[in-house]
């Protein structure tokens, strides 16, 4: 199949679309480590974690071995409303760069939510339905995950909590409306509503929030309410194994024309976007079959994988999550106010951090300026307005291609574009007016978030 | 290819798209009546509309007979960065009305325009740069059409000017961004820059605008700027014929699966919409190959075809442009403020008026809050927050549906999905509230307006 001519869009058909998720940690040498019981520092049983998650979605959560789980069908008839995602060309872009590169992306964008988040929501919402609950909590910062969850929600009739930090709540009215369209019951957050929620306010009145705090407070409001679960977007092991759709997409549309990548790239939070996207493609790098560069791009004011430590951390800023083994900056790190990109987590997915760790994948940092000007450049180009998160993808592939242009190299470059920017232009707006500055944290404000790191 | 089994999405492959446009009037015995000159009561020659418009693009307008007009190839370029657009079959939406119905919807939201607007955008911007131009000028209500121009100004590399109406402009600053992005100059209309804006703000001060306000303003500027025409996103042949680019691809897909559609129902504002979905159907229905049933849906606030009269008027409130023969309210009129769901227009495009006229299609209007109704139920069951534009569709399909419920009849159902309801947020909002009336003009309030008509 190889040297057909490549459209612009490759989309699989239906019956082309990935029968199964892909979980890594089958092929990884160095497993991630254990989530481990803050109290008795032990990790985290299948029954502790019952508590929290789904029954069946704590069995995939601590499943390292399983290489393949099939996807149920009525999550595949739902992916069938969305899916599959184009992978595109971006003919329009290198034909402006002037580049030899040749650039595809995977673009994730085109449903309500907005973003890949769905691609979780759906599969943590039938299994919650499955289990015969009434309602999941979850926590969300700028939107996309809680429109994500609400949207799936709706589909199985599920009950939908969303705590949404308190200043994305205020500043993004619309999301809000987008998740009450779909029925979600959406609370800002430090909220009255839990105990934890109180203490932050209490310590930290006229506080807009956080996402670490937010957790807290869907773990909490989960634990104490009977028939719920809580359900996280990003970071989990779970989620990287939903999101596994994506890379599995794209690589058989590429192999479908004979494409092989040589860098892949990917902007990374908690890193569900980024493990999602090159979960196949690492997969071949780590059983020796095939050579990739793998790229994760975070934003230069939360440099979790570029500044952070790889240690055992809480997940949220109220300390009643499990510890997680990760790269990160200290639970009660929060970026800068004027940090608008997105990407705002305190720590990285156990098995990116692994990754990581064991040199299979390169990290770099970009300030938010050149993304938002990668994002621009990308906007008149390819029309599509991207999301602030994926224009960290674009600023680090747009750099590649560059380089190419110097060298002639004619590398294939693939990114994951996770969504769109209708509901950041708040953010747009700040770089049009100059008002964007390019804060980053020193290492000595870095050091004192590290100091107060649990001792495990 | 009968008897296939249907996919969720049909996407049509780079090959299948259509190579040119179909010209409805080709086939139409009783052609649309000619733009008339305002001072002269004489049809408009191409040498006055040139002054206005792009030669290319005045040359379309006037020709009733050419059927086939190739594509160029740049815009076919530029079609396949967004096109295909997908035809849907909405099993989740049928499952949820337990109906024997079978509904397709033809999606045209997933551009960052939001809309089936840029199908012509890029045409009319591709025309302008063929003639040398520095820039075009237009007008836009809610945003969707401003946005579609402006992303194929910066395509071409051409100035894009865009009167506003300042209702929108003020609580739409979002929209107003991504033009921004797109390098669009948007000015709030009624403004001081034209003649025509400082009389309308010295005899309504306050006024805070109306699409025929705008156009006027975008009239004057283009025809008072060397380098500069104007170009409009609905009611026009030229944008009807660019529009057919919808109706072919749905043709093409539909009748690859061999599926013929009973019923074909679309939106109506200025006609751009459904003008170009139904026009290959309606050329068949037109050449006796075929029947077709075809419904135009307008709001119960602004109903042109079913309450205005078939008569010659202004198509703007300036009275600088030509005059149309056309259903319309008057060109003065202006849906109550309540009024939220977009296709405010007061007249109607001149094919589909002609057609309506003729007894080719039917006509139904529909109160807004049953639209959002519709609205909600459509993003809960197809995952796609649908436009308040596109929701009067939605709503009409959904009735066809139900009454095929209570008959056993198994009709196939055809709507245009015209966009996504992204920036529409606040009437969402205002519905979720019970802040939404469905106010209708009376007989006496529209009686007014037509008095006013001008006598041709």
């Amino acid at each position: 199949m190889a040297n057909k001519e490549i459209p612009y869009k490759i989309y699989l058909t239906e019956d082309e679309m990935p029968k199964y998720w892909y979980n890594l940690r089958a092929d990884m040498k160095n497993k991630p480590a254990p989530l481990l019981n803050p109290g008795t520092g032990k990790p985290m049983t299948a029954e502790e974690l019952g508590a929290v998650f789904c029954e069946d979605l704590v069995k995939q959560e601590l499943d390292n071995d399983t290489r393949e789980y099939p996807v149920p069908r009525e999550i595949l008839d739902f992916y069938k409303m969305y899916r599959p995602s184009p992978l595109v060309r971006a003919y329009c872009l290198e034909k402006k760069l002037n580049t030899p590169a040749k650039i595809y992306y995977k673009f994730e964008g085109n449903n309500t939510s907005g973003s890949h988040k769905l691609n979780s929501a759906i599969a943590q919402a039938y299994y919650a339905k499955q289990q015969g609950l009434k309602g999941v909590t979850t926590e969300t910062g700028a939107g996309q995950w809680g429109t994500a969850l609400s949207m799936a929600c709706a589909y199985f009739e599920l009950d939908c909590k969303v705590y949404m930090v308190k200043v994305s709540y205020e500043q993004k009215p619309f999301r809000r409306e987008v998740m009450r369209v779909y029925g979600a019951d959406v609370t800002p957050s430090p909220s009255m509503t839990t105990q934890v929620g109180q203490k932050i306010l209490r310590e930290h009145p006229g506080t807009t929030g956080s996402l670490g705090c937010a957790i807290s407070e869907a773990v909490e409001t989960a634990v104490g309410t009977p028939g719920y679960r809580y359900v996280l977007g990003s970071v989990l092991n779970q989620v990287l194994l939903h999101q596994s759709v994506i890379g599995m997409e794209a690589k058989t549309a590429m192999d479908k024309y004979g494409i092989k990548p040589d860098v892949i790239i990917g902007c990374a939070g908690g890193g569900s976007n980024l493990g999602g996207l090159i979960a196949p493609f690492m997969g071949e790098k780590l059983r020796g079959e095939q050579d990739y560069e793998f790229i994760a791009v975070e934003p230069a004011s939360c440099p979790s994988l570029t500044r952070g430590v790889f240690a055992y951390d809480f997940c949220d800023t109220g300390m009643v999550c499990p510890l997680a083994k990760m790269y990160t900056l200290g639970s009660d790190f929060i970026p800068a106010p004027n940090h608008a990109g997105g990407l705002r987590y305190h720590g990285m997915s156990p098995i990116l951090s692994q990754l990581y760790d064991d040199g299979m994948m390169k990290a770099i940092s970009v300030p938010q300026t050149r993304v938002f000007g990668a994002a621009e450049t990308f906007a008149r180009t390819e029309g599509i307005l991207p999301a602030p998160e994926s224009s960290h993808a674009i600023c680090a592939a747009i750099d590649e291609a560059m380089k190419c242009k110097e060298t002639g190299e004619e590398k294939t470059i693939l990114f994951g574009l996770t969504g769109t920017g209708y509901f950041d232009l708040v953010a747009y707006q700040k770089y049009h007016d100059g008002q964007m500055d390019d804060y980053v944290p020193t290492d000595a404000e870095l050091e004192q978030f590290r100091a107060r790191l649990p001792k495990v």
